[in-house]
């Protein structure tokens, strides 16, 4: 068993090995939102307002997004809270949409924040690991139960788990920040999921990861300090207002520990323009390449 | 509008009226674990350990059980992640017992623990509220991201939510305990969500509640007494170790404000005694029923 297991790569190498490979820092986080999908792909039947025709329109940008990004993103977060509101139907094409990402070679991160008591974690575990019907190669949880919640996710180095530390949204402060022994709670999360991270892959970096929002950029360069051996995925960037130099605070010396994601500034950047919605998204999507590894440099 | 909205009760009066209708504090906690259901419901094919015919399995065995506690018991709380884990199936199965309770008239109760930024948040209680493919009468959600996460929820007092301020499982103390201001987080948590609840329906209670775990008796009866009109959610009976005499800590000083979640000690009662599942469920419910309210009684 053991030399089967040493076969696979730990999560944080896979990641850190794409991020080198693709030169990208950029996670795209598939967010579909039905009113804002590209006009050309809502022909004739995709229009319908019923979940099963919406689901068909999630599927087949999904799927458009994931052939135009395979190679030049590391990895791709998928947020299942937009396909759970479709019901079955839309749950089939999150599970589907996963495993084009796969096939295309894009590592998968399910947004699923859950968290529950152990037993109930597990039954999610298996839902969304492994060979689970939603089976990513990470995901998101959340930390109020303690280690309970998150252990049967991190059940071998190959699975990727980020754990919410510091949120992106405007009230985040109401509990993440109130203060404990002279430290706000999200640092006290933040030392307790870099204890939970003890394994190492070649990239000197943990499979166990954690959230760190980039709106809140002196609290992200807090976090970068306190965990040298934690990756951060980094919500906030474009669309919730947070920079590039905001974000460059959550990489190492060699600019690697972290994934930043985009989401609506990429998705929706025809919005904008007056190109094709192709174009506007791969030109997003190389805007921001650019501007965060720039800012790294420039630090 | 007015006059409409008028006519639909709040969450909270709907639920304590039920409570004193049955005279019952229980509500039955549908945790489906596949090695533990009834034999005599594993006929041929729905033995098969295929996601399909397990959660058709899932779905006659939760059938039986809510045609058997229909008027026993003020409200059925179902784990959205026993479906999850079989997928797409699972979760039309989880969808299809939500309406079968809720034709039988009992109360429903999604413990799916969602939680997320504003946005996220209101594709969630989209799937999980009035009219979308999960809807329960109430729902459980993840204090971490603050109010945000919770007000989509909340959107009107005919909606329930119960914030998770204590939770029953063991790593539970490692934040929730942390102490601020001279208050461990969970009471900081608690105040919070008092605070949010400023809707009082006739029963005097509003309907954003709080779940508080009966495995930590000392803090349920705190929380009991920082949250006057605050329902409380109460898991970690029964099988989870907590007692009548723990859980009766809950109750105001007319036996109400709160519910006690039992799962397993209902569900898999059958493997403990001779007879019929159904008659262990029915006796394991009466007894766990009246034990709860003499407990009250005997304060």
């Amino acid at each position: 068993v053991r030399s089967t297991m040493s076969t696979v790569a730990s999560f944080a190498d896979r990641l850190f090995d794409a991020v080198e490979r693709t030169d990208c820092r950029v996670v795209l986080g598939f967010d579909p939102w039905i009113d804002r999908i590209p006009g050309e792909l809502r022909t004739s039947g995709a229009q319908a307002k019923d979940p099963e025709s919406t689901a068909r329109l999630f599927g087949a940008f999904g799927r458009e997004v994931i052939g135009l990004v395979a190679g030049r993103v590391p990895a791709i977060k998928v947020q299942i809270a937009f396909f759970e509101e479709l019901g079955p139907a839309g749950l089939r094409v999150y599970s589907e949409l996963l495993g084009v990402a796969r096939e295309a070679g894009i590592l998968t991160i399910g947004d699923i924040k859950r968290g529950d008591i152990g037993s109930t974690a597990g039954a999610y575990a298996k839902a969304h690991t492994g060979t689970g019907p939603f089976a990513a190669d990470a995901v998101t949880v959340s930390p109020y139960f303690g280690r309970d919640s998150v252990a049967p996710f991190a059940a071998g180095p190959e699975r990727g788990v980020f754990v919410l530390v510091r949120t992106s949204n405007p009230s985040a402060p109401t509990f993440q920040d109130l203060e404990v022994d002279g430290r706000p709670l999200y640092e006290h999360v933040a030392l307790e999921v870099g204890r939970w991270g003890q394994d190492r892959g070649a990239s000197g970096y943990s499979s166990i990861g954690a959230v760190a929002g980039a709106t809140y950029p002196r609290e992200l360069g807090r976090i970068r300090s306190l965990l040298p051996h934690t990756p951060l995925l980094v919500p906030g960037f474009g669309a919730q207002g947070a920079t590039a130099k905001d974000v460059a605070e959550a990489f190492d010396g060699k600019g690697l520990g972290a994934i930043v994601n985009a989401s609506r500034s990429l998705l929706y950047a025809h919005e904008k323009t007056e190109g094709s919605w192709k174009d506007a998204l791969l030109g997003a999507l190389e805007t921001s390449r650019t501007a965060i590894n720039e800012a790294i440099r420039a630090r």
